[in-house]
């Protein structure tokens, strides 16, 4: 038996027919069409997915289920995706309208929450029966996983681990709160601190990364400058970190989950990254010595996460 | 058939015969003895518990399981409570010990967490799949309950709603780490916060209350001076809501529980605190309107939620 993954993304929605140890058999593409009504993209989405199917060897007979992991809230109890900005998505049927097409149980969630559940099953936490996934990308995004299982909260809006408050009165955010950990932890941020305090730091090598142009700098401009021991680098990477951490010793003191996962374009810094969390995080254990502190990897599927782990729910 | 539930306290125990209901049948409590070696008080624990089994009109036969919710850390893999500060407990086999005098299935959590069980069973969050329960008290303590079962983390260090961290670089915390919600949540915080502002307001209710000895200063002390509109009372209660429900919003981002339920000795200011709560977290709500709030409630079952909360763990 299989199941089908759909990774829903803003310019494109990848797709896999996957096995029950979470292999992709087989994988397919469509480029997303905002400009279509909704049941012309979801009509668009069945055809590739079906068509995907075919080209592994199975049929409809040997597909378990249809799972999708889309940028935004989704609700399994209803099937209705309330929010995905990226897609233009608002209070939208989807597991009703897929269904007109392909007949079988189709199950929703977050993108966030399937990468978790796919390194949960086939990855970096494979074998843990709690984790946490922190997605540090253009925005910050989590996946629960507990007792083996994705929790996505009561209406579809756990795990926004992008939107817990770090600072009162912070950083204001798109969520229409002020100091959310999205604002100090995201690529977004990365670029942003390093911008307001680079009048302090005009020889810093981020500006001749950039070539003087500053809307040119990306995160990973900041990080390979903290790298090299630029001074600016080396104070927007710490500050990162320091945030980062703090938000992995409260989630501990709420969750303490067998291990934390981190995932996303940011963690491409790799070893860097990590070993400073690793070094950060026990300032901030509670009850020190007292306690094991949680265990911190690197996401290690990449982005077939998504497919596997869209295909894995239930 | 029927459990035992025993609400294990710095200076008593206090323990109950539970039907499946969590209605307590019969009660009965022991002096907690902790200049007595740890095998010698479990042996009176035991001793007490059977009595009150006897009392009951049931037998061994008849006795399913025995639950203990202890103020401090539980861990239900090993049975083992590797920290317990009030009774002195440092690593004891709680569940191997007790088990020589009764040889049933032993189940031991956090106070606050099988207080918040015995809600989601028999009080305010029954019916609800998932809940928070917030103690606030002389501490802050929490109860987190997900699919109907008790979550307490990987390490039994989960739902330590006290120490997430609120404020970086905030009041330095007796965990060893900074502004953890105890520290501004707490009824020790209350009186904190109004003795360090006491200074500014020489004609404060809150001063007349304790006729001027500050040292006799308590958290009901500080919030009936709010009610009465007192101007110090209301700054301490207006920072202790904005803590609470900045509290609560990270909490929903990361569980989005059905429901939040607030217990332990502050709560007993009730409606005057919980209208204020309701008020508050809706201001820094995730993505404001587009999503229900959290349903926010007093806890109902007061001191026997310990006993019942326990007997219903498993």
């Amino acid at each position: 038996m299989v199941r089908i993954g759909m990774d829903v993304g803003g310019t494109g929605i990848q797709m896999g027919v996957v096995d029950d140890q979470g292999r992709i058999l087989e994988k397919g593409a469509v480029v997303t069409r905002t400009d279509l009504p909704f049941p012309e993209q979801i009509a668009q989405m069945a055809e590739c997915a079906l068509d995907t199917l075919r080209r592994s060897g199975y049929g409809l007979d040997d597909l378990l289920s249809v799972g999708a992991g889309v940028p935004g809230v989704a609700d399994q109890r209803t099937g209705i995706i309330p929010l995905c900005t990226n897609l233009g998505w608002h209070n939208v049927p989807f597991r009703d309208e897929l269904r007109k097409h392909i007949d079988k149980p189709i199950f929703i969630d977050n993108d966030a929450t399937v990468a978790g559940l796919a390194e949960s099953i086939a990855g970096v936490s494979a074998g843990t029966s709690s984790s946490v996934f922190i997605t540090l990308g253009t925005g910050v995004g989590g996946g629960i996983v507990i007792n083996g299982r994705v929790w996505s909260g009561a209406h579809g809006i756990g795990s926004e681990i992008g939107h817990m408050t770090l600072e009162l009165d912070g950083e204001p955010c798109t969520c229409g709160n002020r100091g959310c950990l999205e604002r100090y932890c995201s690529a977004t941020a990365i670029i942003r601190m390093a911008k307001e305090r680079l009048e302090f730091y005009p020889d810093s090598l981020i500006l001749e990364d950039c070539g003087g142009d500053t809307s040119k700098i990306n995160a990973r401009m900041v990080f390979d400058a903290a790298k090299k021991g630029d001074p600016l680098g080396e104070k927007v990477f710490r500050r990162y970190v320091l945030f980062l951490s703090q938000a992995i010793n409260t989630i501990t003191a709420i969750l303490d989950p067998e291990m934390f996962v981190l995932g996303g374009g940011v963690s491409k810094s790799g070893a860097f990254l990590l070993d400073a969390v690793r070094a950060e995080v026990p300032k901030y254990a509670l009850f020190k010595d007292a306690f094991p502190l949680p265990r911190i990897e690197l996401a290690r599927l990449g982005t077939d996460a998504g497919i596997i782990g869209a295909a894995m729910l239930q």
